[in-house]
């Protein structure tokens, strides 16, 4: 059946009944037995763009290897065929083995295995501390800003803005803060312009500060895993509402801020979800808390229906109802 | 009293104690009888900026000239003196009598004498033209806004955006929707680069079609009057967002626009106030009316949040929580 | 196994082991794999009164000829044997073809294939319309009224009232339209006659007109296959209430009914779901609108719980509440 | 000012500025002062349709007479005119004195001077009961009924049917039920014929009976006084449905009816509200609770609609909000 | 396979793989067939801390077995091997008898076989009986609830708290009563003192009695069986609630009580669970049913949060928000 | 009038009528106009028990005094006559000065003019220190406890537990939290006992420490003026939860505490309110801070009630709704 060397390909990309080499994570491996009494292990694996579930049974040849070597959480080279049955995308294994070394030079690459931003981290944040640099005119909280940013910049890089409502992948929470700086820089400017005699002003410093602030208690909220996050014990307990506050309080350099910048700083952060069923234990009672509240909320929703849109497929009109958005979107009359 | 003639003065800017001439339009005359039984009429005058209510006693000089000459809707000059009593701003009348041609020559102008936007209706409109003629790159879809505010322009020029919640002056229906638009602009463009492989793709025009046209029911909704707005029967059984989307699909020009483009337009309209206790039969189901439905609230809430801070007094760090946002302000620590 | 021929029986009479052939209709026809790998199509098959379910094994000799042949939508002759397991009813079968012409004169109608109104078509029609033209004393809404029933008669006669809630088989809203009206034809009498100096006066016309039409946006608001419904993008993105109410402006006839009539009627429509949360965005603020929504609920309602009654089987006092009313309804301390 | 002898009429039909002598009814008579410091009593006399409301200052000369002997509850005989403020109907008083056994002859009436149903109590009482003799074909239950009824005749014949939501009015309770058994009569005889193959089948004698005997409980519930009602220690701790429910299960007649038909009908009574925010534990579970629900709440909505109607004045085409519906409801486009 | 002759154990405490000799109750049997039409019984068997689910296979030596003879609610002796596999812990039976009068010298019980409360029955009804005895001072009251307690004491001994939520299992019901009416001594006790001029005072009594008789409508709500219970007919149509007091006012005691306190006792039971969407009509308005309520409440909610952390297993530290609770239970960092 | 020199006495001990010289706090000083152009000064006076507020008018002896002089938050004595009016309890005062260093030997004491609490705040405070020494065995705990309350016991010995819904005097915080900790001591005690398995066990430490720290953040969130509390800012953008458990993790002493009992501490405080709408982002997820939600509930609601009762006068059997349980009280069928 194997007559001639697959070539290397992403698992993403493999057609059905399609053969080839693909570098994989190990994403699930539980041992079950059908009602029949029958054991097997159901595994996954996969990478950036598709993960597949299927069963090892016991009688297959790798069921001891899997019972005994995989591990999640561990990468694989595997040869096999891919398939779609009606338990979603499966992966008929041919041979198997651990990345070694060597495979970076085939083009192993662990990022390219985790669903990922489909935009760089690394320009994002510049682009992200350029514009904190360029917007915040009132230096103490400029440095608060920047200071927090730079204390926990390795897990801000890569982490998720949520488990699974919307930009739940490496780096998406940074993708989203950046996007809600974005809006609310435009907001900020707008606005501010629009109510000249706002009395007091719009203070356009807390708006930008804010919409970076606003879920860096995300980073306490969530353990970081190779795949996705869990809560931790103080995000279940607490939420990142009050944690991000404190670790603007915490900072070193809050005592600089000058107190009712401080104050309406937090109240940007405690009430950005608005509502106390969403954690927001006070609405948005500033101008500033309003501004970001909005851009955050849209920038959250449309994530949910450009995934909603992405994942539908078949020529229904509407995509389910099952996404985190709990109702149908439209994919017009004749989706392609 | 009054030994030197009065300047003219516009009744908004009056200082209490204040002498001065002012023209009024009459906004207001009620015949009342307190506890004790000693008859008055509650009358009420305004400019743009402020509106006086205060009792004629029935052994005032003017009661009989109140009982039969003055009407609400009427314009007056009236000599007096300002005051600010515990039932809010007063005016002690000297004299009175009616606006004639001649006082034009003088600076009367009835549109001083009612609340009005801060900007100029035919800029705004040019604009909002403008950006239409721009930014609707399907020539139907343009050809249906444009036709619609043609046909209904004088209205739509003067029309307020509500009766008391936001942007209730004249020409607030035109600032809000120009306002709205334009977010909807920067939105448009930040999230069709943002999410370039939307399928389908977001389509621009719509939003920026929907959001020149989401409120355009409320020209029918509404019965204008001198003063402010009232709801037609229609307005009552029916309300802006369906009678809007009628004035959409009774267009001349909507025969022209490709079906599936007018429900999407449709549904804007429809959608627009997101949840069905706000009007809205149906959520977005769009991006194009996730995106406007976000512009339109946010301006919304936006403005009420720029009254109660306008409208807040004393050194209370909060506003009231009277207001159409039913919540409270904060207006700094030591507001002025 | 065979030894007679068996004999032609409705599939919905056949006992348990009998076997007979019946004329069904394909409903579904699924490619599947079981969890351990084994392939098969799980097909349906139904009369007006019972569907079956039940799979076709990759090792069955019908499997080729139901993945080359056999279509959702066509009309079969099977020869079978009916079983019911804890999947639910099942056939196991025997002989099956395509139905052809010569099989009409055995007794084969598509219309016995399809779960229908117990009652007559074509009798409740008449029965409609001479409720119309008897009881809308006002010529252009009796006019507007027949025209539009006239002009959407063919759907009208075979469309559901709803695609699972209540009446929801073929001819289920001409059905449930009639009953309504029916209730309230009583209901305008009676309520006119109770409050003999209500002011305007009840206008029974408005009431069985409106009646007559609540619904009639269903038309629209579903796409009918052979089976059931699905919602069109209009009835997804707009919904049957307003566009009910779009057919009544439409109509060439409305010209011809007075202003005040239409609104009145409009009002009907727009509200005859009363919450906001059901669909209408105005709740009934006339009389008319108010006995309109009563009738149309309680029919609803009781229909509900007729079929919750009908559904439950065993010895349980409460039906379980897996039903459109989501809670139990009461069978009796011993329900046979 | 008294040239002549002022006739006999009815305050309510009194034309402002008109003298005359009505019968009244004091319904109220309390001791305050004014901010000034002026003491006075606010006094209210009535007849069945109309109420007035107005001070006797302490230099008046009805002063002493008010404060020593004018009793709320007590009949009087007064002379004056009528006059309308904006505190709204008054009575200018010239003579006052309690009514005596001689003023019968000329017209007084006590019932005269209480709001009350606009149909005769004894009459609604006889075709209330020929309606259960003659459709509760169950003798037990006809009797239970009927006992109940026979044992609470006296109050249930003049009971409000509410303090004020709806007929509250002398016998507006008798007229409620006997409206609400009307319309169950009507729904049991079409729902049982629509769905005649219901299981268990519909027991009309049921919802005969439950209609008849829902709001029995009132009867505890209230405790009437000259002037309407006031809720019992009872009523306000346990209210009128379990109080209704207990009338029931303690009339000697419960004992003779089946188990299972009096459960169903204590189940009519608990249910009948529908919500639990309404005050019913449990919502409609039979077919019998479903009607008699829908047949009571469309007739108390149908009577707040009317009286918001009957309300209302000006030339609004809406009435005020401020009604037991708590919406406005529509009078036409130009309401007379 | 069976060398030795296994011991006698008890269900829940054999370890995966262990053989034994168990006895225990019958709890299911239901007739199934596999997707692929292989017929066969899923049984369960349970001891009063375990249940085990398993099929019996149509080709096992047990299967004719267990379709003629065996029957849920009996009680069998089994010779087995437990096994815990992803659809639960399991049993394979080696061997399988009924209990014969003989077991018992064995240690057979089939009070061991139900799960049942921590605590010996006779011992709290003796500490409940105390309690009231020595804390309800006045002597109609006590009487009442003794007498209550007594003419239903059989089944009171016994009865579940409730189907799931909490102290579902054997003599539930009177493990909670007594827990709260020992929190309501405690209660009253000290809000007696603390409010020592509280008008009326606190009648303690009265707390005492109707946190002894706040759930005694269960006892009519529920049919016991073997196997925990299930609703009565009165249980679905009209509630614990209202069938507790009925048992109250029922009692030949009551007619001895004072008029007001029974109506304060009713109280208390109407108002226990103090929302209307948990079945209490009225919210408690005495200080007597806000102590019970709140004794209550805090009881049923303590105790599902102490299933949810015994029921959780595995490192989570969280429990699953699967519990009655609705939410998660915090476990503590590394739970055990 | 004034022939004998009138005792001093308290206002709050005043019978209608009497004239005396009382020891008073100026609590009010508005400057109004009635509706007919009369100036006026409303002006209010209290001691702990009664208040009293009356108008000043412009021809009064004491207008130039009241306008120039008297001051809210003064102390005067003043001779007069006390009244009760239709608004209220009022003085007719005869002479006023400001209370001086020599009135003191006359018995003035200005607590005795604030309304406090019925206990005696010192003894409150010993008894509440005791119990938190002799119940938190862990040390870092019980400093932290300690070191928080030495901090902050100035404030914390007169702060009022609200602004207005209970506890709502001088020292009512103290009063409040000391009953809330002596509930939690029997609730964690009693529950510790009953579920002696739990797992993790109760953690009675946390119990009392969270119960005595639940509502510390209300020394930030008010700020104490001489008459009740205002909001600070960070109290109204913050809120009291937030803010309390700032004070917690600001402790120089929290540093000792073991993180896992930080984190359960904090959650108690977080989660003492339950409901997001009243204030608690999280729900309890522990046992404790279940307990410490129940007790701090009750206590709340039972001050409500008992102060709704002490409010209450007349004979009807019930309170009025307008009081911060929002409903009516039960006072007894014949209340005096």
């Amino acid at each position: 059946m194997e007559t001639s060397t697959p070539v290397i390909r992403s698992l993403s990309d493999l057609l059905i009944g399609e053969e080839a080499d693909v570098f994989v994570l190990m994403t699930a491996k539980e041992a079950l037995t059908t009602k029949q009494g029958k054991p097997y292990y159901k595994v996954g694996f996969r990478d950036a763009g598709r993960e597949v579930l299927f069963p090892i049974w016991c009688d297959s040849e790798f069921f001891t290897n899997c019972q005994d070597d995989w591990q999640p959480g561990g990468f694989y080279k595997i040869r096999g065929v891919y398939q779609e049955s009606s338990y979603g995308p499966q992966l008929e294994i041919h041979r198997i083995r651990e990345v070694t070394a060597a495979d970076t030079s085939e083009g192993f690459d662990p990022s390219l295995c985790i669903p990922t931003t489909r935009f760089d981290p690394e320009e994002m944040m510049r682009d992200f501390l350029d514009i904190l640099q360029g917007n915040i005119a009132n230096e103490p909280l400029r440095s608060l800003c920047l200071q927090i940013l730079e204390d926990n910049r390795e897990t801000f890089m890569i982490c998720p803005a949520a488990r699974s409502n919307h930009h739940a992948f490496r780096s998406g929470l940074l993708e989203h803060v950046l996007s809600v700086t974005k809006t609310c820089l435009y907001l900020a400017e707008k606005y501010d312009a629009y109510y000249e005699n706002l009395n007091p002003p719009l203070d356009r410093d807390i708006v930008i500060a804010g919409a970076a602030l606003h879920d860096i208690g995300k980073l306490r909220e969530y353990e970081l895993g190779i795949e996705g996050v869990e809560y931790s014990p103080a995000g279940n307990l607490i939420g990142h509402i009050l944690l991000g506050r404190d670790m603007v309080r915490e900072s070193p350099c809050a005592a600089a801020v000058d107190p009712e910048h401080l104050l309406r700083l937090e109240h940007v952060i405690v009430a950005h979800q608005r509502l106390p069923e969403w954690g927001s234990p006070k609405p948005p009672m500033t101008p500033e808390a309003l501004l970001v509240h909005y851009a955050d909320d849209l920038d959250a929703k449309y994530a949910m229906m450009a995934s909603a849109l992405a994942e539908a497929s078949g020529e229904d009109p509407m995509t389910s109802h099952r996404n985190p958005l709990r109702q149908r979107v439209y994919r017009g009359n004749k989706p392609r």
